[in-house]
């Protein structure tokens, strides 16, 4: 399983994404599912990744040897002119792998599939955020639906639904996602620690600010501990029903 | 879908439940999953469902034909001695009538399955709570896990694990509920008022206080409302990462 988030704020763009894999509850591992490239003063695209692993990193793989000689291997994401037409490299790597692992050999138990979050900026276009489906489509994220969520979505959904605000600081932001993800933690073992996180500073086409928080990290334990006492403190504030 | 829960606590039992039932997204209607039985002085029996409608609904008619002539159709769950038979027959009766709408017949698009929170107390004995499988086997709720859930369970479980205490009023527990009840209901169109509440006052022996919370219910509203302040005001009271 995973938990991912990638959110659009005015002031640029957020990921975070849990680092769990798990084909059962005997065979865990950790693996990285945020990925970014950069051109400084041009470009930055981030992607995040839900799935079957082998798929997601045959993705990752074959985007990051394009990149290396785009001379050979054209189209890369790192020449794209906008990042509707990188979401469309993306995404048509993201079906070619899935159709290859499908067809003929062994049937896996699991399926092939995999979703991805993709977000980034190149100079001349605004940041822009997608979603991509397995089924090699994607839809972009706007101010009606400003965040997108891969993997087990559901327990850390309430919170991103009800505190999120366009407006908010990347602090706010952080804190917000830690909650989200902790929730999900504390409910699904195929979901854990360490958390990557990846900020976006609109309009700088630098890689910003990275952090990986670790289960033991004060600032994530904090919010963790704090979190039960706030929200029980929360549903004190609210009004009793009259028995 | 369905969602629903039943709570174990020091005073006694709470059992919620909603009233969407949803064959897609376009044939939508609302049936009441929450059903009681109860000779005053000697026992009392809730029983909460999700699932399929047809299998659930011929689960209820079948222990109710029994309560109404138990003499020709034994075991009643009005004449078992103790909440572990009453478990027993139910279970029994969900696994009959799965097994016999799944032999030969035409084969349905969805599975014929159901899961029961069974809960209730009879003289003698404490009361009990139980969790009911397809397969016709259950599990009990215990200090470690005081509550179930079922039907979608996800949305509205990070809070009742965050907040729930054994030594709750009814009066909290009901607010605990209704925001619970209240995230899944934002989520999932399958999820909907009206919100069917049962209360059971330990060693009472009687039907406790029974409410019914339509969409407009102005107290359902209002936790409704405060909640989403409520929560961002918690959130503000954590401390920022700091960037």
């Amino acid at each position: 399983m995973t938990y991912a988030v990638g959110m659009r704020l005015s002031r640029g763009l957020v990921f975070m994404s849990d680092t769990r894999t798990n084909a059962g509850v005997d065979n865990i591992s950790t693996f990285k599912k945020m990925f970014s490239w950069n051109t400084p003063g041009e470009r930055t695209i981030t992607l995040l990744t839900a799935g079957n692993l082998a798929t997601t990193q045959a993705v990752v793989s074959l985007l990051e040897e394009r990149t290396k000689s785009p001379e050979n291997r054209a189209p890369s994401i790192l020449e794209a002119p906008t990042m509707f037409q990188v979401a469309r490299i993306v995404s048509k790597a993201l079906k070619e792998v899935i159709e290859v692992h499908s067809r003929g050999g062994q049937q896996a138990d699991s399926a092939f599939h995999a979703t991805l979050i993709l977000g980034g900026q190149i100079k001349g276009g605004q940041s822009r955020l997608f979603l991509i489906y397995p089924e090699g489509n994607f839809i972009e994220a706007g101010d009606d639906t400003p965040f997108f969520q891969i993997g087990e979505t559901k327990y850390g959904r309430p919170i991103l639904v009800r505190a999120y605000d366009p407006n908010m600081s990347f602090a706010e932001a952080i804190k917000l996602l830690l909650v989200s993800f902790d929730s999900t933690i504390k409910a699904n073992l195929g979901v854990g620690a360490p958390l990557d996180l990846q900020l976006y500073d609109e309009d700088s086409l630098e890689a910003g600010r990275k952090e990986r928080f670790e289960a033991e990290d004060p600032y994530f334990k904090t919010i963790s501990e704090s979190w039960g006492g706030a929200l029980k403190h929360a549903l004190e504030q609210l009004p009793d029903f009259e028995t």
